[in-house]
């Protein structure tokens, strides 16, 4: 597996492009547009929340029951969500608008959008805007990464990655990118993430390859606990690499999800760092667990307590919140076993061992977490298991950014 | 139901003190004694977290398994949480320093600890404290409030209420006094709450009384989502007030619950008022349940939503975020048939009808959420079933409290 530098629009066929619409920002890109030269197969994964925004239900219909994606159109700024019978005509009107302008069926157009809820997309934009990304779209590192760029609400970086790997004697190209930075909390996948590939895999096991991951991703994300009405993960693969199509569990697709699982947990882990007001990346490991279940909800548990978080941004070795966290999470444990360790470049630091504290140097424990990456890890003893969680910590400017967003 | 300036020390034989004892804290009050002259029945719910306090597992066998209540020793500053063997034994040693100046059995004296997590109480000082406490031991409104005052950690004003009825021609006082500001989340129970009477009544119902009614007070509570290790109220009766024994569920048990109902009420409110950073009361209120569990999850969904709470902290009537934490919730319902209104001193407004927004005044809404209480009421619109829960707004405050609160 060889990581490059690109993202969605990397792989073969692959085009992107973006533009100011004015949809809500100004004097910045808020619309982007993928573009495969070649149908694809597209696999999704999205919100659970009951409360699904028009995108979501649009994107829902055409992967499931339609072949052939050929576009996404994303806009940035609103979110078209609790827009009721306008939000899914605002979806219908846009894919109408691109599918005239490309040449290809309204049907293989997917859309997906992020912002603000409750307000209506002015359409007239939405379609000005798709008249200036068609003729803007390029293959290639750039384009991929001004799309990037153009889907960002209150994310502070563009978030990308890319991967080669060889399959049959050709070369497969996977690329993508995602934003989120606040009401980030997925459940299913992430706010919206994009992922292209040139690889020839059969539908089945190209949403089979991304429902299993995103399990290890993107939902072991948490910035704040609010899981959106919006998230989306795309997957489209147009064949364009030519390698032998995998049709079966074998080597190929174990090579393939190898590299989508790269893909997706450097976007997951980008998401996670450039959290609304973060300073840092928080990583929570726990290890010595009775089953992955058990794992994942004591992991869960701890990067989603605000107590934890406020710790973290404040260089506090507070051990004790993270152990109150896994105590409240439903997972079964006993406590008086647990070790603790507190790990970033800094160095690795014991801070409790079964269930007490070492009487470690709390200078120590501060340097250590004084990095912009920093990493609690929770023996159980309990069994063999383990899963890790990505969160941030809670920071003045979380609640700066959030008190007032819409204004 | 009379309701009556009072807390812990208001009911007949319940005697209150405080004292500064220098557990952690210099120039305060850090610890508080109950007595009571004559045995009570106790009754208790404590923390459903797997991490329990030592005072918690104390206090768990007492009530359980002891008769005769007769004293509660409670220190703040120091939690007595992830203590291991040592914690037990400070339990012990605190339980038999009160038995040993009181002239009570060691087994009458139940034991709180609100405070930091992971360290270890110095007993010299709790003995010494209990020393102080013993001579000052007094009844009424003056030493009920100091009480209040020394349990107190991050908690800015204390939270007592009392109240009194009429039961077989004589009169009974309920009192009470709570502490909570963070790690407030509770389940079973709020982090320190004492209740005391002089009621007459059965153990089991006094325990039944207790255990259903934190359901719709206490239970209903979040700060920050974070349940503690050290969750915990007890309800003492003393029967002093000599009404004729409530033994069965007849209208004077009814009469004593509602009496408790308004003392539970009236402290979790107060706790949710003050919590950590708040500048606000924030009630969310689910009408038109299908059940009462769908109402619970839904109200307290909503409530513990860090972006709704950074949103009411901003005055700002971001609905959208309130229709997203009920659709993440858990519970079932069309998010199209949903009416929202935004409620406060300042007066009411319909926010969304039907889903989507009414077009709403941005600048009214503002002044009703820039009260010091607010209220939102979600109506669902598939029962008769309610409820409501207690939160407060997100703020730079919250932070700055937890990201040292140990320094």
């Amino acid at each position: 597996m060889k990581i490059i530098e690109g993202g969605a629009a990397s792989a073969k066929g692959f085009s992107a492009a973006a533009a100011a619409a004015g949809i809500k920002y100004e004097g910045r890109t808020d619309m982007a547009m993928l573009y495969s030269e070649k149908p694809c197969h597209a696999a999704g994964t999205f919100t659970t929340n009951i409360v699904k925004a028009a995108p979501v239900k649009w994107d829902q219909d055409i992967v499931y029951h339609h072949q052939g994606a050929r576009a996404v159109i994303i806009n940035s700024g609103i979110a078209n969500a609790c827009t009721g019978e306008e939000g899914m005509r605002i979806c219908k009107e846009t894919a109408d608008a691109a599918a005239g302008i490309l040449g290809i069926p309204a049907d293989s157009v997917l859309v997906a959008s992020t912002g603000v809820i409750g307000m209506q997309i002015p359409v007239d934009r939405i379609t000005k805007g798709i008249g200036l990304l068609s003729p803007a779209l390029e293959n290639g590192k750039e384009a991929g990464n001004r799309a990037a760029r153009a889907i960002m609400t209150t994310d502070t970086r563009p978030k990308e990655a890319a991967v080669q790997i060889e399959i049959g004697g050709k070369t497969v190209t996977l690329g993508g990118m995602c934003k989120g930075s606040g009401m980030i909390h997925p459940n299913m996948c992430t706010m919206l993430g994009f992922v292209t590939t040139d690889a020839c895999i059969s539908k089945e096991l190209l949403q089979e390859a991304l429902s299993e991951n995103v399990k290890d991703t993107y939902n072991m994300v948490s910035v704040d606990g609010d899981t959106s009405t919006n998230d989306t993960v795309l997957l489209l693969a147009n064949g364009m690499a030519e390698n032998p199509e995998i049709r079966e569990k074998n080597e190929d697709y174990k090579a393939f999800c190898q590299a989508l699982d790269y893909i997706n947990r450097t976007l997951a882990r980008k998401i996670a760092g450039d959290g609304e007001g973060a300073t840092a990346l928080f990583e929570v490991k726990i290890v010595g667990a009775d089953s992955k279940e058990q794992a994942v909800t004591l992991a869960k548990s701890v990067v989603t307590s605000s107590l934890t978080k406020a710790a973290i941004y404040g260089h506090d070795a507070n051990w004790g919140r993270i152990l109150c966290a896994m105590g409240y999470s439903g997972a079964q444990f006993d406590p008086e076993k647990v070790d603790l360790y507190f790990e970033s470049r800094a160095g690795k630091l014991k801070i409790i061992e079964n269930g007490v504290s070492t009487g470690y140097s709390e200078e120590e424990a501060t340097r250590i977490l004084s990095e912009d990456e920093v990493t609690a890890i929770a023996d159980v003893k309990m069994g063999d298991q383990s899963a890790t969680a990505w969160g941030c910590d809670l920071t003045y400017d979380y609640i700066k950014i959030n008190a007032d967003y819409r204004s």
